[in-house]
């Protein structure tokens, strides 16, 4: 076992859906690092983009315009690394691992950002689908990546988003396989939950969205799925990153794909009914 | 009755229910104004706002930050006057009424905007409660304001909204007496439609909001209760307005109160589940 490996154990440990999100992220910030699906349970989780200030109103427009992968759930003040989803926390150290862009290739992976910030940076925090798997469990859900101790499965797919400016790129979406008997649970559960991306875009044959093979997810880790189920494909807050490999702004920071910022906001709240 | 007054009887006449959008539109561009509640119906009617392009940014912060009162429904690039929401419409002439605002003053209520429209104006299309008084009426919840003929009420708040760089201002709603039986149905169906202000930001006594006389609202009609009725208040679209008048942009078109753009989108398409 690398240290990764070992590492994604360190967060997937069985006390990890008990922590605080305080405790969730004073661990990160350590410098411990994983996917966090099952971690804090019932608390919020958001994806990450930092732009500069010349490409914020453009990101924003092109969330406004993809509201189902890129559900905005705070937005900072150009420079800060703070939040209203999480006060007294700090952007730049409390994920567990981080993504550095220029022109839109990746050059670095670091479990925190410090050396890499600059004033200008406005950042986005995004809706996260680890956020419904509460709901999909209270509703007797199953969920394969979590029995299995991974990350969900992701993937790009053939569906363009709606461009903003100078950004554009393809959707990408979280897949869970769900038994047929469950889909209705999965499809209800997640739709009360606009701000996390809510409803799925696709269940079934993954072709329909340019999606060759589901065992070679673009990020993330494969899935065992259960003789009988049915592909659900979310639409998931990594597409701002596939926007940013695709429209190459000079510079970007984001969270790791399935690596989130855990917020002290509840999952409730942003439920609709 | 007045030139205007007879002008609300074209809108509020008994065929408007069954107008299409494009046939409201058309009217409205060939100078017929008054409030657009009843009008259409099932179709998503926007409130409007056009700020020159250097608040563009603020404005959708302000939006993103202020959901309940400013669900966006759409952004178009600067100087134009169309939007994906109604292709072929035309932002400058198809609203009843329009408000010119200089430096946060209001200067000029005209039925079109052809000799006001600027080059670098970005357009907001923000949602609007009369989108779910048709679920509202299908429920069985009576609205006292089509009974009556009149616009909606509407009150500025003693609730601040969340500030975005240069635009702050209080949340204005719009007030619907509903019976006390009816009102578990007003709650629900308008909480299923987030996109159009979603549920009620409170219900009861309108000192909590320092509303102090209801017979006398900031925008629209007053609009006589039943006996029993309950004021149930909703965020509301002219918010934005509402920062126009204490933010001071230089320049700014809105929608007079009440008197909506039409669009072709389904209202059903807004609805979570």
């Amino acid at each position: 076992m690398n240290r990764t490996q070992l590492r994604h154990q360190d967060v997937l440990d069985e006390h990890a859906h008990s922590w605080s999100p305080d405790e969730a992220r004073t661990r990160f910030r350590s410098g411990v690092s994983g996917p966090t699906a099952g971690c804090a349970a019932g608390h919020t989780q958001a994806n990450l983009i930092s732009v500069p200030a010349d490409w914020a109103y453009e990101m924003l427009l092109f969330c406004q315009r993809n509201p189902k992968p890129c559900p905005v759930l705070d937005v900072t003040d150009a420079g800060s690394w703070t939040t209203v989803l999480a006060p007294g926390a700090d952007l730049r150290t409390d994920l567990p691992r981080y993504r550095v862009w220029e022109h839109g290739e990746l050059v670095e992976e670091p479990t925190d950002v410090l050396a890499h910030w600059r004033d200008d940076l406005v950042s986005f925090l995004i809706g996260c689908s680890f956020t419904f798997e509460w709901a999909l469990a209270e509703a007797g859900v199953p969920l394969r990546h979590l029995e299995q101790g991974r990350n969900v499965s992701m993937y790009v797919t053939n569906r363009q988003c709606r461009p903003a400016g100078r950004l554009h790129g393809p959707m990408v979406v979280s897949m869970r396989p769900v038994p047929p008997e469950h889909l209705a649970a999965a499809i209800r559960e997640s739709s009360l939950l606009p701000a996390v991306h809510g409803s799925p875009v696709h269940c079934g044959a993954p072709d329909v969205l340019g999606i060759e093979d589901l065992t070679r997810p673009d990020f993330g880790d494969p899935v065992d799925a259960g003789p009988d189920d049915i592909p659900v494909f979310w639409a998931c807050g990594v597409t701002p990153q596939a926007a940013v490999m695709a429209s190459r702004p000079p510079f970007a920071i984001t969270h790791a794909p399935g690596q989130m910022f855990i917020t002290d906001a509840r999952d409730e709240q942003y439920r609709v009914a």
